[in-house]
């Protein structure tokens, strides 16, 4: 490798590097810096903070797996809310749902979208659909002064480091609460269960304090450190291993087996809550 | 990171960086380069021609997964080979069960065992055990002149590139199934399905040439490249996906539940197997 880009784990001492082919980007937003460079395995990379947010070759798993569980174990989505995800692809994914009429789209960082849509055009082709309202603001500010119409609240931030952190916070746990219909769920990536399990336990223990129905899935991400990566879900009534909808729609990791398949076995979620899990 | 250990995923552009707190042991042996070195999270890591072989923090993922499907999949294991494996790690897990008399621990590089004993005594620790013959050799010829007594063969190589690389072929796989009882069972690690899923394949499709019941499951190990590693598990009679035994020995990820879990779910493992997985 002759030129690359080098990602230190957060809170561990690894780095990942990865070969830069060609950069395409480099900029600095009200908010962090971006980065764009083509590797030659992953195709396009974005980066923000220093941190991999996404590759061309395998976002798929993440936003398939972060947007999927809970609008098909929502009996019937309409109104659903993305935080963060200024790359459109949470979005592109929940518009694969017929029966969502709005999406909120609420991304702090405007630039992320502007960057996405000119390099990553397969990633950002839905923002512009007219079921979405883009929104340049904080999302904890969003929920706050929303009414309780949301069936559907979907966080893809950055990593709980740096400006991201007030989004996995109980009072933002709180705010979405309110704003969620009866029905209503919620989730949010909370990190590698291999290398951050105190995080991924915090995360569900503050939601626990907040909802009556809390539960964890995992996705294979090979290009976020400790790669077994969680998926913190909360619910006010269906219970998130249940698939209430049919699957219907075309995705390349994601189905009803999955469904499944990536939540944790309860044996294996009971010692992690008991921090009986001993790596 | 001021000193660190830097290694290349095997046939994909992405290098994985560790810190090197003090540096244990650095050799050559006839086979290949050894060294151990301390990093402050991951404990001691045993790195072998620059590619990580264990660390002590979670060495435990790829040995209980390697060894407990196959051991608990078997009805009465009593005569088992180990393969490769010479850092001790797998051959500790085998002798968990009770039911084993016989463990031949074939491993080409006796000096990777004596290091490990320095090194690593917590994974070394059975390698004296009465129950366990030390056979110096290449395990293909260990295998082709062994009678039809083996209960389980336990392949724990390094990867399928250099020295190794005879130990995944069709002849080898013969070789196993002719020193196996009528319900032997073998498994061999085969790489990361999210990096190598040709190999992935390739191994699967190798396997049932020889082997009436072939099947795959994975583990999460985060200092495996790709990480999402996979295991090919084949078999004369026993359904590898049924455990045999009862769950009964200590252990720190694997049990009864994970034996389940483990396995793909059946239309994730066609779809592999028909290469229509997109990735």
């Amino acid at each position: 490798m002759t030129k690359k880009f080098t990602e230190t784990a957060p809170f561990v001492p690894i780095e990942y590097s990865y070969e830069i082919e060609k950069i395409l980007y480099k900029g600095q937003s009200k908010f962090q810096k971006i980065m764009v460079f083509e590797n030659p395995y992953f195709g396009r990379m974005l980066i923000l903070d220093d941190i991999v947010q996404l590759t061309e070759r395998d976002e798929f798993f993440y936003h398939e797996m972060l947007t999927h569980v809970v609008m098909h174990a929502h009996p019937n989505p309409k109104k659903v809310v993305v935080i963060g995800g200024g790359d459109g692809g949470t979005v592109r994914e929940v518009l694969k749902h017929k029966t969502v009429k709005d999406v909120y789209f609420v991304e702090i960082d405007k630039k992320v979208t502007d960057i996405a849509k000119i390099f990553f055009p397969t990633v950002a082709c839905s923002v512009e659909n007219p079921r979405v309202q883009i929104v340049n603001m904080d999302g904890a500010d969003f929920v706050k002064k929303r009414p309780s119409d949301i069936d559907v609240v979907i966080v893809d931030s950055t990593d709980p480091i740096g400006f991201a952190r007030s989004l996995f916070t109980r009072k933002f746990f709180t705010s979405i609460k309110n704003c969620l219909t009866n029905n209503g769920m919620f989730v949010i990536h909370s990190e590698s269960l291999l290398l951050h399990k105190d995080i991924v336990i915090e995360v569900q223990e503050t939601l626990k304090k907040v909802f009556p129905k809390v539960d964890l899935y995992t996705a294979p991400i090979a290009t976020y450190p400790g790669n077994w990566w969680t998926f913190s879900v909360a619910s006010k009534k269906p219970d998130p291993r249940q698939m209430k909808r049919k699957f219907s729609i075309k995705t390349k990791y994601y189905s009803d087996e999955i469904h499944h398949y990536a939540f944790l076995p309860k044996g294996l979620y009971k010692k992690l809550m008991q921090r009986k899990l001993k790596w």
